[in-house]
């Protein structure tokens, strides 16, 4: 069996952005050269999501209202009594999920037609990773 | 380590219905001939969930009234500027969580008593696909 | 490939509890040998959830002020026509999530800095598990 690891860094310049990420995850499984398995995308931050959805600006306008909305920002949240003024943004990353796990099929992320990966960023302008971890047979 | 791959369709005659599917995902699981090991059970389209929960009707309209009252339908989302009017069936999709990971003990799915495995449609009435993954030892 | 499996029981004194287990994980972890893998921590009941986020008393406050706003407790839910009482411990479960699946990177759980697993019981006072399956090389 072999497992590959990888990290992808982002620095948003929005506190909160959404951003593709399938491409740079198919590139680290075909590095893996993994041709049946699975591989896992999980955000290591705890203010930040990863998800499958559609790649549609005008959904993603929409994930963005909605989560405003079911989880809103400037409230007077207890976690703020540390100092903090993100608790939506905690709260934002469990509705849209921390992780995804991808399977992997004859060397390729075994994705429906418009399945696409993203990072969701609610918290953003500092560094953050993302880990990648791919397990499977060559 | 084995991996075996196996694809479940759906064609749901209304446009929300939920499908309990343990055990398609069970005899998929026997197929493969692992003993210890995990399935991962996948929704290939973004309006549609797979999640495990209980196998009662009462709850399984609950849930459905509760996803509407959280994601609601025919509201003037962005997404529908496409063409498209299922932008609330992303948002429900995304509540209910798109993949379930089981774990496979002694050759079987090790689930609690009362955990069941769904697929959950938000957009139906058309061919639709559940991607099912084995890993593990034989 | 090794795989270890093991479970948590727990039995809380209230009826909804946050408990962090990832100590428990960890120590499961360098249990099984595995250097190079994936742990699935997932309930195996269908009322708790398994999340990863932040240790802060404060957080874990707002999560269950926020989880009773989205899924009130109480309500005449259709559920509650068998006899049960907690169906919003059903709905509370889903927002949080049903399980994680944790990246181990020589022979350690793969965490970014604030990242905590967390037990969440909504229908506690009786006894319930967590799987714990660490998959991997050794």
């Amino acid at each position: 069996m072999t497992v590959l690891t990888d990290y992808l860094w982002f620095n948003t310049t929005e506190r909160q952005e959404f951003i593709r990420i399938t491409d740079q995850v198919a590139a680290i499984v075909t590095r893996s050269g993994v041709e049946e398995g699975m591989v896992l995308v999980s955000a290591m931050h705890i203010t930040a999501a990863v998800y499958v959805n559609d790649w549609e600006d005008g959904l993603i306008h929409d994930f963005q209202v909605w989560l405003e909305k079911l989880a809103p920002s400037g409230r007077d949240y207890r976690h703020h009594q540390t100092g903090e003024d993100n608790a939506d943004a905690h709260l934002k990353r469990t509705l849209m999920g921390h992780q995804v796990l991808l399977p992997i099929t004859n060397g390729k992320l075994d994705l429906g037609p418009w399945e696409q990966v993203f990072y969701a960023e609610f918290d953003g302008q500092r560094k953050k990773r993302v880990v990648v971890k791919v397990m499977g047979t060559t």
